[in-house]
C-alpha cells in the first residue's frame, strides 16, 4: 500500500524558477540569444581573486573537515567587522551565523521564532520562498498589502494593526524582491519600534542591500538601545560576491537567536559548507572595491532598463530598484504565467509572473535586470515590440 | 518588549558534540594528546585526487553559479550508478536527490512524509539528530526498544505493533549509530514488507553503508517490485569520501518522493554546493578502490578497539560494527554525561554519552573509533585502566 506525503508539502507548488526556465528552452531563437531576467543572480563572473582563493579553500584538508555550528569564526569575525562598520554599530562573532544562503537563513530564523499554527506576517507581494517555507512548516501567514500608489511601502496603520493581531514576527525584504523598493531608513525605523513595542520579532532580509543605488547606511535599527531581542538581518554572499554556487548567507542577531538557530542549523546540515566560508573571510575587506564597482554597474543596468520601458507603450514600469523591477504588462485579462510563458516562447526575454508574488498581482512581471549587462537590456524594446497575443 | 522564541526550538538541548568539544578542552594533555572518539568522521585525509577535484570546481566560474535543485546531472548519474550496481537494482537520475549531508538528506524526506502533529518511529537507542529534528519540527515519536540481548536489533512483533499505531514512517539507521549493529538484509526486507503492508514509509539511513565488514549488499530492498512507494534510502558523502565539511548527502527515493523533496530543498538553501558534487562525481568511481581500502582500514580499527576492551574489565562492549562501539561503562550509578566529561577531563578520552542516544542509556558511551587510528586505539586501556571516580 503506497505511503502517504505531508498533504502540506504535497499540494505545495513546484519551485517556480525551474518551471521558468523550462518556457525559455521553446525558445527558437529567432530574435537573436535569449534574454534571462528570471533569476536574480549577478550577470558577471566571481572577481579572480575569489575564484583563487575559493580553489585554495576547497584543495585544503582543513576545509574538508566539519567546522563549527555557527560558522568559521574567521567569517563571523570579517562579516561582523563589515556590519559593524556598515551600521557604526557593536556587532560581534557571537551576532553572526552562517548558513547555507539566504533561504536557510530565513528558514532557521523563522523556525527559531514559530512553529506550525503560529502566524507571520508577510507583504504581499513577497518573495515567494518566504511565503512555501512557511506553508510547508504548518505556519500561518498574515499579509500586508502593498500598491504601486505608495511605492509598494508599507503604511504604519497596516503595520499596526498587523500587529495587532498576535503574529510572532514580521518578515520584511528591502531592497525589496520582487518590487526593487528600498525601504527609507525612517520607515524601518518606525516599523521596528512598533514592533518592539509590540514584543514581535522584525525578521529583515537584506540580500541585496550591498545593491543601494549611493552605498549609504540602509538603516540605524542596529544603533545603541536594545535590539537584540527583536531584530534578526538576513544577508546573502551569493549576490555581491556572484557565487550563489557556493551557498553562503547569514544571520545577525542577538546572542540568544544565534543559540536558537545552532540548535535548527545543526539539524537542518551540521554547518555551512567550510571552503566559501574560508575564501569568502578574506574576500570581504579584500574586494570591497570591486563589489563597489558591481554597485556601480548595476546602477547603470537599473538606468538602462528604465530607458527600455519609457520606449514601450503600454508596459508600466511600476516599481524599480536594487535588482529588480517590477512591471505592470498591457495584457489586461491574461494571467501573469501566460504572459511570462507566451514571452519566453515568442520572443526569448524570461521574467518571472508577478501571480508567484501573491495572487493579486496577475498584471505584472518582475524583471531582475541584474543577470544582464545594458547592451542586453537595450534590446529589451526591439523584442518587446514584437510580442503579440 | 523582548519578542518570543518558538519554545519547542527554546527548549531544545543545545547540541550535543560542541558541548562534548568543550569538555576536551579542559583536558590538560597529562596522559598524551587527546584521542578524540566522539564525533563520526574518518581519521585519515580525503584522497589528494579529490582535493585536487575540489580545488579545480571551486574555482571555476561555472561552480560559482545556481545548479538544479535536485543535484547536478552529472553527480545523480554517477550516484545512481553506483547504488544500482551495489544493489543489482535499476535505479536512474530521476531516484536521486542531492542534499547538503545526511541530516538535511534526513530533514526533507521527513518533512516529506510528515508535518507537526504527525508521529514517527525511531528506534531507542536513536541517532540524536533525528530525535531532535523531529522534536523541532512538532512531530512526534513512538520509540522501538532495542536492547544488548537482541544485538540492539529491533524484533518483529514489536515494530507490527508500532506500524498499528498511524504513524507515517518509521525511521532506521544500518549500520547503526550509535550501536554499530548492521541490521541483517532478511530483517530489514521483512520490516519493508510490513511497512508496506501498512502503507509506511521505510526511511534507512545508511550513512555507514561503505563500511560493512565484508563489502556484501546491505539489502535487496531495491529489488524489482514496487518499492518507490514506500522507500527512501539517505546516504552521506562525508564518511566515505573524507569530506564533511563540504556538506554533501543524497537521497535515494521514487520520483514522487524526489519531487516533494525538491519543494522542500527549494525552500531550505536551494541546492547543495556546487563544486563538491562536480567534483565527487568524478570520485565515486575513479576511488572506488581507495574507498575498499577504508573499509578494510576500519575493519582494522574495529579488531583493535575489541583487543582494547577485552583488557578491560568492567567496561562492557555490548555492541560494536562499522563505525561505532556502544559500550556499558562500570559507574552504573553515574549519568553517562558525567563519566564521559571526566573522562575527557581526567585522562584526555573523548566519547558521547549514552543517555544523548535515549534516556535508558544512561550506562552507555558510544565510541566512534573510525576518528584514531589503530595505534592510537592501542592506548586506550592504558589510559581507562587509570581513570577513576
Amino acid at each position: 500500500m503506497s505511503a502517504a506525503f505531508n498533504p502540506i508539502v504535497e499540494t505545495l507548488s513546484p519551485p517556480p524558477v525551474p518551471s521558468v526556465f523550462a518556457w525559455a528552452k521553446a525558445y527558437q531563437g529567432d530574435l537573436g540569444p535569449l534574454i534571462d531576467l528570471s533569476q536574480a543572480v549577478p550577470g558577471y563572473a566571481p572577481h579572480p581573486q575569489l575564484l583563487q582563493w575559493l580553489g585554495e579553500a576547497a584543495q585544503s584538508a582543513d576545509c574538508a573537515g566539519y567546522g563549527p555550528i555557527e560558522g568559521d569564526p574567521a567569517l563571523r569575525d570579517a562579516y561582523a567587522e563589515d556590519i559593524a562598520a556598515l551600521y557604526e554599530a557593536n556587532v560581534t562573532r557571537a551576532n553572526i551565523h552562517i548558513t547555507s544562503g539566504c533561504n536557510q537563513a530565513f528558514m532557521c530564523a523563522l523556525m527559531a521564532v514559530a512553529g506550525a499554527g503560529d502566524t507571520i506576517a508577510l507583504t504581499d507581494p513577497f518573495y515567494f520562498n518566504h511565503e512555501s517555507t512557511l506553508a510547508m512548516l504548518g505556519i500561518r501567514h498574515e499579509l500586508l498589502q502593498l500598491d504601486p500608489e505608495n511605492s509598494f511601502l508599507p503604511d504604519m496603520a497596516s503595520v499596526n494593526d498587523m500587529l495587532s493581531r498576535g503574529i510572532k514576527a514580521l518578515a520584511l525584504v528591502s531592497p525589496n524582491n520582487p518590487t526593487g523598493t528600498v525601504y527609507p531608513a525612517a520607515l524601518l525605523r518606525e516599523i521596528f519600534d512598533a514592533c518592539r513595542d509590540a514584543g514581535v520579532w522584525l525578521i529583515l532580509d537584506e540580500t541585496y542591500r550591498d545593491f543601494l543605488p549611493s552605498g549609504q547606511q540602509p538603516h540605524d535599527l542596529l544603533s545603541p538601545g536594545n535590539w537584540e531581542d527583536n531584530l534578526v538581518l538576513l544577508y546573502s554572499f551569493s549576490k555581491s560576491f556572484c557565487i550563489p554556487g557556493h551557498r553562503l548567507g547569514a544571520v545577525t542577531a542577538g546572542p540568544n537567536m544565534i543559540a536558537q538557530i545552532a540548535k535548527v542549523m545543526d539539524n537542518m546540515q551540521i554547518c555551512a559548507p567550510r571552503a566559501p566560508q574560508a575564501a569568502v573571510a578574506k574576500a570581504i575587506s579584500a574586494l570591497s572595491e570591486w563589489r563597489d564597482e558591481n554597485r556601480l554597474e548595476i546602477f547603470r543596468r537599473t538606468e538602462a532598463l528604465k530607458e527600455a520601458f519609457k520606449a514601450l507603450p503600454g508596459w508600466s514600469m511600476d516599481s524599480l530598484g536594487a535588482y529588480f523591477a517590477f512591471v505592470r504588462h498591457p495584457f489586461e485579462s491574461l494571467a501573469s504565467a501566460e504572459v511570462a510563458e507566451k514571452l519566453a516562447k515568442q520572443v526569448g526575454v524570461l521574467a518571472i509572473p508577478g501571480a508567484y508574488f501573491g495572487a493579486r498581482h496577475e498584471n505584472y512581471l518582475r524583471f531582475a535586470f541584474a543577470n544582464a549587462d545594458v547592451q542586453t537590456i537595450s534590446k529589451l524594446p526591439a523584442r518587446l515590440s514584437k510580442f503579440s497575443i
